[in-house]
């Protein structure tokens, strides 16, 4: 297993299929797990995906569109059912709140954990939240109502000790913190031995960023540059780009453009509109722009 | 087919299982279809048993508990999308109107037709809905909050013309009404011919009663007598009845105790509680009592 990977939970778009189901994903760094969007059906798909409840911490929604959002009573109040106690944040346009208050109020009496709402702006690109080991940002995104994407970055992690070396020079436990940090040590004898000496680099952290409903919009591309993992909305094929623009989506070649240029590592797409039976074209347009591009389905884990 | 059945889009309760989804159903009298509760996920359901969109007129809420209401706005949104144009009435208790109205306005503007909400008083037992096939009626249940059921009367259908019959006594069409409604054909020579020699008499009326969710209530039984079917929660097993009082909630014996009393024709149960992976122990409960119950599953159609 990964230590860092997204569980694509819904890829369709407004109207779900028996393909396709609404936006939701779960980011899964190191066991804690941080949801993205909440369509309708998440916690049935949580359960065939066997993704834990109670590892759940924060939700991070895009948008105020049913297909982003209304499986959110549902989830809150099965929590509440299964016994949480312990705070959920939901972050996202200040909209959410508006929505899930008067639901919550009729349906969450009495359950024994607090839902904190963190209003999101979704026209700046800012930090929205941040624990020990990541730190998650909004992208602002070009669609119908504000909408914003998120940028989950990981933090730079702990150089790995080489027992060894610490052994050989006889680091005491007290040391080994901030050598683990990057401090040399020196041993009581005054020599300096360096860190490069004690320990191996931690690997490089990562980014994963989800832009979903958006139309296509070059200004992410400065946020995003050089992610790990890119997905993107590809809402249309080609043909329907008129369609695309009108209705503020992008299509697969549009994602692919957005992520050739910002010179992403690897692209997964999503948000597939109803019309599609088949999305060999959609494949098709975005792999001639960003070859090696993954087409986004339910039940996908993917590495970032 | 048959032109009066029911189709189990979810049968379990409260927390949804990979096994069982929330509650719903859609009764199918003749191709109009009347919807019993809209549990999260209900929309996709109707995808995956192809229960067309455009069919639904009346949607009837039980209780304000979510497993039994939250598909609501996605269901609505998506009726939006489609293009429907149509009244949609959603009866219920009148916190259905409480919860709904403010997520419409948030969700539905510009939706191109009306939800019209008809208050549903559930301690009475009394018709709330009726059309030219049909009368439904609510059935006052005892559950945690106000709560009912619903009872669909089938009207009694015209007889079956003759053919050679009226061919034989040149009977003219503007007749036909008349006769098929049961009134006797006088010839222009003055000759009575009685109806009976004209008509097959039509099928008798069906009656399905729908009972979820409700502690043991022996009060229902001169409602439901003699029903065709009736589907009768049973959340829980005999072993679970201290639970099942203090939930108000029956169990499957209970369930078929209460279909013996009533002397229905048959029974299906539903609402199954998350704690019973295998459900054989409930089924063989309500067999006891009531023989040939049917243990009601996702994808189920059964006519009444």
């Amino acid at each position: 297993m990964a230590d860092f990977s997204i569980n694509i939970l819904g890829c369709g778009s407004a109207l779900p299929t028996t393909r396709h189901l609404a936006t939701s994903q779960v980011v899964d760094l190191r066991d804690k797990l941080y949801m993205i969007d909440c369509g309708e059906g998440t916690q049935v798909q949580m359960r065939n995906m066997r993704v834990r409840f109670g590892r759940l911490a924060h939700i991070f929604i895009s948008h105020l569109h049913g297909d982003h959002c209304f499986g959110l009573p549902g989830l809150i109040s099965t929590l509440g059912m299964l016994g949480r106690t312990g705070e959920l944040v939901v972050h996202g346009p200040k909209e959410v709140e508006t929505y899930l208050r008067p639901v919550m109020d009729l349906f969450c009496r009495g359950m024994e954990f607090d839902v904190r709402f963190n209003t999101v702006d979704t026209r700046s690109h800012s930090l929205v939240m941040e624990d020990r080991s990541l730190s998650v940002w909004s992208i602002p995104l070009k669609h119908r109502i504000p909408t914003c994407g998120y940028l989950f970055a990981e933090k730079p992690k702990e150089a790995h000790i080489i027992r060894e070396m610490t052994d050989f020079y006889q680091v005491p436990v007290r040391c080994m913190k901030d050598i683990k940090q990057g401090q040399d040590y020196v041993t009581p004898e005054g020599e300096v031995i360096p860190n490069a000496r004690l320990t191996r680099p931690a690997a490089t952290p990562k980014r994963y960023a989800f832009c979903s409903d958006t139309a296509y919009n070059r200004s992410i591309i400065p946020i995003i540059e050089g992610v790990d993992l890119l997905y993107h909305e590809a809402t249309f094929a080609e043909c329907d780009l008129a369609r695309a623009k009108e209705t503020f989506h992008s299509t697969a070649r549009q994602a692919a453009e957005i992520a050739r240029d910002a010179q992403v590592k690897r692209l997964v797409i999503g948000h597939y509109s109803a019309r599609y039976d088949d999305l060999t074209d959609l494949h098709r347009e975005a792999e001639a722009v960003f070859p090696g591009t993954i087409l986004g389905n339910e039940g996908m884990v993917i590495p970032v």
